[in-house]
């Protein structure tokens, strides 16, 4: 930690600064330059971290040098992260395609949706049984109706299942049904939830919030990390800007500055971010390109019929076109796309 | 709502959205331009909020012109709502200050800010007992020992407390000690915990989202008052932009939008929105000038020794001058700030 | 400057950094951290400002600890620059008021609004002659037309008059009908206008950019004092975020946070802030409770016919009423606020 | 255009507005809901744009149905624009790339540079003479002495080059030598600027501005375009936002909306957008994969020497490494790109 003063402030000033990072336990080099005086601190500063240095006389700056989180970090793990669950490997070389309706809405379309998704090469499911919407108007989801229906969808096709738990009350069902637990944009810092869900031994699929910066959103990785479960993935999905004709402004800057500060994969959700299904398709392959381990994308038997987010959502033939032209981008990358063809093949040899 | 379809679309699929319309039971005008084809439908479009429109060939813009939120706007309900507490009303002429310190730390902090601040001319006591902390290595708060600190003060000073709620699980033993429930900004989408506030019959502070618009704002308020809860008093906390002097910056325009909006009281936090002590001060005064209900400031008798948030912590004496310079701004925008003294005549009296 | 080093880095590249770092004059502190190595860099370090070091290995973090401004900067000049002109003194304790349309229409428009504005009690005019629009398709201003007549409404009324200039093609012809230049917010950092600006003997009123940061706006005022021009009033008129129930967001906090860094006076736009006229005025009472020097305020006598901005335009009875409200607000804050009886008054005893 | 008003307002107002727009020619249509009364007005409504409704009484909203530009949308000329400069496309199959230093410090650099650029199969050689810097104290450019070296670099090479017009006074001196004028994005709403370059018949690349909505962007190259000058090229180079890690956000889903909303070519600037020469690559090759019909990028034989930006700017070797590695992409999105050996031997053939 660096702390600036004031090249005005008294002497017994700068000593209380100085006598209380002594206090913590800290070795303080101090330079005294013309106008300023920097005060440089040895060891780690974790536990400076709550001591409010801008309140101290002739306080200038604060500066950290070490990263806030630890776990999340590249330093702490050099390797990256992978999360298996049965035979699908996020984090790997494959560049998994979770996909699926925003919502659970009635057995045919999840059972149709899953089916066909399966078909064009997704390996997880997509699905809200608990919804969180803007208006309490909306509909809100079928509950464990919806969680029953995923389930079900999973035997049929073999397909993993990755749905929103929204509340700490939900852990425990929503983890009666699924394969990975989804924290939602706005539940990111839902300090309470993540912290339940870090005692669980269940893969944590976390997005970054409307408006947190990636530093938060490590931290937040941290919270589900520093409780004993190290299975958490990343997911960007756009953050807000003044731009207005897309739903959010999709960050994919995130993905390789992710792949710099931390060990831990990401996917990103093209559907959310720009909240127009012609958008989706283009920005699937950018994010393939940077360097996602995986998409988030949402498809539905009917749009049109849609009760949430139908106007992000991708038909299913527009989704088997996509998984089409993605390929040969995952292969531009030196990445793989095990298509369902080959996966199937591959189980049979096992 | 109005519909803005392309001009060069095919009749038979502008007939497939007026047919939805007719379905959904309204009735539709067509108005056909150069270029483009604009629906206007007729009624209560709240049930048209989950058709995804968008989804349909040639539908280039839907525009909602009724509002969202119901109970939450002036059109519902055109005289302000004001919330009483035993003898302190929020949304009435008085101007009313919550003060004290981020976080509860011990019973000579807590008893001394309460003491000290209401002498000054607080009538409510803020601190934290649960804290939403950006790093799970940062103070926690106090949790049950933090509350019974606060109800302990109160019993002393005759302030009311408000507190800070983070999930449904805290909803039961926060609502035992607290007056009022705040809903901090990172919670104001956690809608489970939102609806759960609804059923309960006390007071809720709901703090603006880092990056939520006004109009999320009042929807958030909006499913509170869904279930049955009339008495919310929304806060403005400061939004999320690039500038960085401040940690946040305060959105006073938010105080007369919500005014024309709303019929909620509104307060200001002039303390997390700056991040800066030597901000509150003027920028508490801006939010009187303009016509705030109400103030939260952060208040400690050593901010040096604060186990949170020191920098933006005013001293108690720096407060009780704030509160001086107050005054006279509270009087020439027509409004009432009742100093304790008079307040404590004003009780004897009655 | 702090030069941040990741601890894993060759004694070899660290020491090319230091080199490089005496090379251009400077003593260097070197800290060894356990996981960083941190270079203090001791004396002014402006001419580092263009030493690329994120392109030396092992670099982490470059900080600057000195302000990148200076002949701007509260450290240069503690006390408050005052701007002069006539009788009228900008950054004094008078708060000074400029209204006027936003673009000049014709004789009768800017000649009427003048003697209202002026009988209101403001001193400065306001009106537009060159006017930078979003749409080449807007109307675009009087050009010398409009300025003419603001040099005739001068005449009449004895206000000043503030105009923008919004090339340098245009600074001889701006500069011979008006008192102050004015910089528009989408110039902010046209260097080339700001530099012909700094050569010139006349006050210029610096507007914020729509996403410019406080330093950023500094650092652009710097460039008009660094070639000689010491009159620069600066202008918070709203910055750009999420929000779209109004136009741009005022940052208020921009006015205490620029006393702390700069000498400089600086002024309020609550108009094109809020884009609506019913904000104009609470956030014209906020602006003086929070300390601006000034407002700048857009009047016309028939918004609803007026050819720019009218949504933000107050009627003259309007704006009187708001002069009127704000008064108290003045004297709250110990500033002052000269009619323009009293005005006349002093005038005959000078 | 659609003017939303409040249901309560009485029919003499309602009528007024009604009035208006016969006044302006326009044909009204009325739909009376419940709460609010909605006017469709009919026919071409750019003379509308400048009319303030919102002064009338009882106008809550109103909704622009057209376009505010014209020239530059896909409804005025849906076939893709190509800008061609001698053999050089730009907007046609071809990935073209640019690249070069950020500004020219001297012949060995210039030259060196705009080899090995060539090289590796860069079409355009970019380098700033006029550079437009935050600070008044940072390098601002060799001016007609840098313009010399870029157009000797092009003798010798045969590169096309672009560069930098920071003002109207620029623009005959900058177009001596420049193949392509830059307008960065500071200068993106220089409206005198863009004017005067509009009368010009060379090609204008017009980099998206720092806070900028599309639609502003397409506006601004309306200027250009309504002028007569049709060889316009858009340029996304990033955002503001409150993410730090990054200089800016880049964009990416605005190349495909831009696709949709305009027939202009547009390019991508991936080394401003990120500031860090490591996310150069991966947001490169993201670029390519979104649409992109070229890139811009910040090449410096010796970045840690450079006088500017460099630490986005890539090595040479680094930048050979990114063309080899962009162009399974550009195959995989179905584009060509020529490398230069094939380039010559194409030029061979002709």
């Amino acid at each position: 930690m660096i702390i600036v003063i004031n090249g005005k402030t008294s002497d017994a000033h700068v000593e209380k600064v100085i006598q209380r990072l002594h206090e913590m336990g800290h070795e303080v080099h101090t330079i005294r330059g013309e106008r300023r005086i920097v005060l440089g601190v040895i060891g780690d500063a974790k536990n400076l971290a709550s001591v409010p240095f801008y309140a101290f006389d002739g306080v200038e700056e604060v500066i950290r040098v070490e990263k806030p989180y630890k776990l999340a970090s590249k330093e702490f793990k050099s390797s990256t992260t992978t999360v298996q669950i049965k035979d699908v490997v996020i984090g790997g070389k494959e560049v998994v395609v979770m996909a699926g309706p925003c919502v659970v809405e009635n057995e045919k379309q999840i059972f149709e949706t899953a089916q066909q998704v399966k078909a064009a090469g997704a390996k997880i499911l997509r699905g809200g049984a608990f919804k969180p919407r803007t208006s309490p108007y909306s509909f809100q989801g079928l509950e464990e109706e919806g969680l029953k229906l995923l389930a079900q969808a999973r035997e049929e096709t073999g397909l993993l299942v990755v749905t929103e738990v929204m509340s700490v009350n939900q852990i425990e069902l929503v983890g009666k049904y699924a394969d990975i637990f989804q924290v939602g944009a706005r539940n990111m810092q839902n300090f309470v939830l993540l912290k339940e869900l870090g005692k669980i031994k269940k893969p944590v699929l976390l997005k970054r919030g409307m408006s947190a910066t990636l530093e938060e959103l490590l931290l937040s990785a941290e919270y589900i990390l520093s409780q004993g479960n190290h299975e958490v993935i990343l997911c960007e999905r756009g953050i807000r800007t003044f731009e207005n004709y897309t739903r959010n402004t999709l960050d994919l800057s995130a993905i390789p500055a992710i792949k710099e500060l931390s060990h831990l994969p990401v996917i990103v959700d093209p559907s959310h971010a720009t909240g127009r299904w012609r958008l989706v398709t283009p920005m699937a392959k950018a994010a393939v390109a940077v360097g996602a381990d995986g998409l988030l994308i949402e498809v539905h038997p009917d749009p049109k019929s849609s009760l949430s987010d139908g106007a992000q959502t991708l038909r299913i033939d527009t989704f088997a076109q996509l998984m089409k032209e993605l390929s040969p981008i995952v292969q531009a990358v030196g990445r793989e796309f095990v298509t369902s063809a080959e996966d199937d093949f591959e189980r049979m040899k096992n």
